[in-house]
């Protein structure tokens, strides 16, 4: 037996080990995982990912394993471990070792079914500020004196490069996100992939725009550095930030192909961004009219009952009128919940079956910056004229 | 306009105000429905039901239109007011009226979209207790001398009627169900349809029994007399005692024929009863295997993932050895969640894909008393040789 | 045994009944009373009223007792049932007698130890509207054909008399709270006690201004005509209007002594509403510096540690500066919870030993319209000169 | 500046960084602390303290400062870091540091005004098995062949030796605690002051008895590895195990003095573990009878009214009969709730005034294994005649 392999198997018994927070002695609803509540849309699986965090090899402060375990309970099917290459404050206790923190995640990633991919973050000053890079072969040729070496050396692997949080106070101290030469050269080589429109608690409205304009993906990332559960309030309904990914089915290769297929959306708070192709197939999966037919006496009233499968809260505005129909100003579906929606007839007289489409615009629901998804709500409407009684 | 139809033009216009806690200025997630989450299963919607609660009309303490609206919103699809016919306690502020408490719950449950309908509770001594008899045309011809004439009154409208709480202390100290000669004699004349095995509560063993012999109808009913809200913890997790019917489809015909066809199990606290065919396909239609196929390297050991989509927990205890495997003896599947399952090889040349079915007893689903329901967990397992690193 | 013991008696049996939802079989925490979190003030006992709900016997969809078994789950000291005089619209069903919610309930309350007082709604058009008179000992006299017949005869009994909802859209379709003649009228008179600033959702800001230059006592209602917690989302934090009460102390005497004396705020989301006499003593009575002392070192940073120890969350402004200190813009102490504040030096060598009072309002805290409460932080500060290594 | 001074700045630096979980940009109440709600006792703070835990610095996933955070946001006052000595899996990646994770942490404590105490765990197999040490100066002569001697250099420096989870499935198979001559030899030299009593989510009955026997001080413990939100389930009302200590103030010194005097109890789950000196206090500080006096009428009922003001449920069971009174045979007091405790009168004609003291035992205050705690509730009764209405 080989040293790899020995090594190897005691990485898997080390495993067993360090899920003892999943499988724990006390079996517990709290250790299981909960899945992301957004639906599959025709043709696509929807893969919930985030591409960025951090352990105790750069200067975050958990062992790599527990990414996989926190990703797993959060429902997530695939993430990355992105430790800066540069930046090693931790390099006193712990050695830098820039394929560390995959190796170490790797096998309970796989106990878990979870896509782990090999990530990295380059860590520069701005311009270019930070990229990560992730499906990377080996990180170790990434450290090089030029920033455009370690791209290179990521790009030469078949990486997918994305430029992380622009508008980081750290680096912009107000907040506003630039475009530099420098992200123009790497854009014109084909070197970027995507951008951080989310970062952590931060949205970059200007990043929408250039990722819409530039074609590049939308990414939407945690960023975490300390245990995750210390930064969000699940229990209270918080989440990490998620990218989706709409990919052909749930392997590595899917996903890649969809990140450079810019087949991606953002989840958010309760916000999803992303191209009107992607969020409005999401909802329409998301709801259904209870019971379709509604009958309209005269100028009377009644109800539709609309039911949301799914977790995200749909705020949805007016957009226009409706002949025959005065329709709600504004309706909220709240998650996995069923609400009435009163519409009433405008004329005493009308009579006839007709399927509405009513129109509305989702306003959390961002096809580009201060800009919501269009929908239209379908519902059949029997209207009778107005009885004499 | 006769008369007749002003007051329907009021008593919808009321309504109106009524369902201000459901409309209310404010509008919230409070005030939404849940659904209950129980799926169809083959060839039939399950209809979630109560067919047992009181209002001012008799002992109750709420308005009748109270009653719709909390129905509604805890995800229901029909239900019974069913005051009491003799006991009228209230009748010195609330003169008798039989018909009433319906009447004025009728226009909401209308607007709700749910299914109501007429009922009324036999209240007499034990022997025989307490009947509710549902879809009545009139409740009036009920009030009668003998309990016998009361039945008969309500069979010849076309009711189904089942007995209620039998081992109830207040009229049986010791909380023993009983069955005397005059269960014995309307049962014979095929005027007792259905017996409640839960009321509120308690569970009663003995009348579980004598459904399965007897082939009447397991009813489970809340029996509530106060604002529902008062009695359950609803955000803490509980819920109402719940008829599931398994009808053709969601209206008042389908749901009486599948009543008269004893169509039912009972979901109450975290257990569901009745019998295994409809059990089993409940909890079929609940649960996913989310990586069907997994792989086991000798004696080592892998993960199968269960997904339970349902809000039921299910308690699985190992009913039997598999060769080849060692299964867990026991598994939680929580509600909405994911959970890792573990199974080991036993053999480390044994070697083959093979299609295997986990024998598992289901202790909280309960086909007859103190007896699980057994199912089959599928899982795809490919066993290959113990490798010799 | 004369008829009206006889009366009573079965009055306490049946209120033994109606408790059911506080003693019920199935003994449980949400079955519990829930103190409100609002400490005592130096003088007084802070009593938790509402004073304004209806029952079946008006409008209303609960039995009377029923509220009083709301209102100790909710912490409430006292309260009353104000029933519509004139608007009696299940008068068909349940004939007036309008004593009778009263009499209803008061068993009830007496079980509970919740101090009840007799109430009626004075119900007109605008103007003058609606007005509660409370305190009284006969509601029949009320029923009169002109309104100052009605609120003499209220007052003619001792009550305490106040304006419902000035700006209920009701009655004034812009929301806008008007003060007619009528209302001069009986203020001149000495017959208006106090208005209503909030009414369930709504807070008249106009009102709040009329209260403070008229010398009239806040109150605030839930106005409750459902059960309760079809209004409000008890679990997910909120409560009902609550109008507190600085009594000498928890006696029917002494709650009406302090109403009269106009010494009331009110509670109403997270907001309280009142004169800076007694918001003030309730958040000092709120807070604990937890480790009053701190040392900075020239221009370094130090923490101080604030308990929250109410139920109210405090949101805090710095209203001015400090000497020698930089401090927070914005400070936000939560419910029953510590957080850390953290201050900075200026100066490089400042030294020396002194007690800061640190300037902030409070800007939940509203002692008139869109004004804050004043409020100092009490902290010593040890500044050291700035440490040369 | 020297170097020493130089590391320590960067110490601090670095320590604003780690702690960005509990100030981060996005101010929470997610992010504040919550006081553990157990009270003082007379003459005593009562100090929540855990001193086992670890950290990447041995078999942790975390880095020691997230120890600090976690601790503060938990409501505890003093903890420590106990690495193992002698087993340290990542060694190949974290070089062996002993003191390291104490100093990594000890910034953020003081920030946080925390009592930390450097700690290791002496980890060896059974017997002695493992041994936790506390108050240490230094670890490294720690690292010895003979356990002996390792704890000999703990005593050395002044340190509490404790012996950690002797019933540990790891080291006995059966989970059940043994004491060997090893621990006897130690005990008597006066080296081992107290036992875990409870480790995790395990209890030692054979330990306590010991503890009571053997004059040795109860510790509980988390023993915690993982990101501790992993394995509590916090907001579902989870605790992790919590020493205990009833100090004369609220510094190192008062909590060593309070250690080596063996004022501990053990706070695990929903009980209480200790003597009854101290667990008497604690429930009598808990809670308080609203209102002391009641009137009995004849063998009617009255009401008791006790508010709990602590987190811990008390779950009481009668101890004896009282002449005069029929008292509950249970009486649950749910944390931080009032409940309704209603007695009878056993005579018809008694009458007088009385301060009873109502007999109970705490069913989950353990004073010994399975001896509940006994205390007396305190009320005031006026027994009057049956009246003859």
């Amino acid at each position: 037996m080989n040293s790899l392999r020995k090594h190897r198997r005691i990485c898997v018994l080390f495993t067993l080990v360090t899920l003892l927070f999943l499988f724990g002695d006390g079996e517990s609803q709290h250790r299981a995982r909960r899945e992301v509540g957004i639906p599959d849309i025709p043709g696509y699986v929807t893969l919930k990912c985030d591409f960025h965090m951090h352990t105790v090899f750069s200067d975050g402060r958990v062992w790599p394993d527990v990414r996989a375990g926190e990703c797993w309970r959060e429902g997530l099917d695939a993430f990355s471990i992105t430790d800066h290459v540069e930046y090693q404050p931790h390099r006193e206790d712990v050695p830098t070792n820039h394929n560390r923190s995959f190796e170490l995640a790797r096998p309970s990633a796989a106990v878990l079914s979870l896509i782990i991919v090999r990530g990295a973050e380059i860590t520069r000053r701005m311009p270019p500020g930070h990229l990560n890079a992730i499906f990377l072969k080996d990180i170790d040729p990434l450290e090089t004196e030029d920033f455009r070496d370690a791209v290179k050396a990521a790009v030469d692997q078949g990486a997918f490069v994305f430029w992380n949080h622009p508008g980081w106070t750290g680096q912009q101290s107000d907040g506003i996100s630039r475009w530099y030469d420098e992200h123009t050269d790497i854009y014109e080589k084909g070197w970027m992939h995507g951008i951080e429109v989310v970062n952590g608690g931060s949205y970059y409205p200007l990043v929408h725009r250039w990722c819409i304009e530039k074609k590049l993906a939308l990414i939407g990332s945690s960023d975490v550095h300390a245990p995750i559960n210390l930064d969000y309030d699940f229990d209270g309904g918080e989440h990490r930030p998620i990218t989706l990914v709409f990919a052909k089915d749930r392997t590595e290769a899917a996903l890649k192909e969809a990140l450079f297929a810019r087949r991606t959306a953002v989840y958010w708070k309760d916000v999803l961004i992303g191209g009107e192709e992607f969020l409005n197939p999401i909802f329409k999966a998301s709801i259904r009219m209870k019971y379709p037919g509604i009958t309209i006496d005269g100028k009377g009233s009644a109800n539709i009952q609309i039911q949301n499968t799914s977790e995200v809260v749909y705020r949805l505005k007016a957009a226009g009128e409706v002949e025959h129909l005065r329709i709600p100003e504004s309706i909220t579906l709240y998650p996995y919940r069923t609400v009435l929606v009163r519409v009433r007839g405008t004329e005493d007289d009308f009579s006839g079956k007709m399927q509405m489409r009513l129109p509305y615009i989702i306003e959390n629901l961002w096809i580009a910056p201060e800009q919501g998804c269009p929908v239209k709500l379908s519902v059949e409407v029997n209207f009778v004229p107005k009885s004499d009684d």
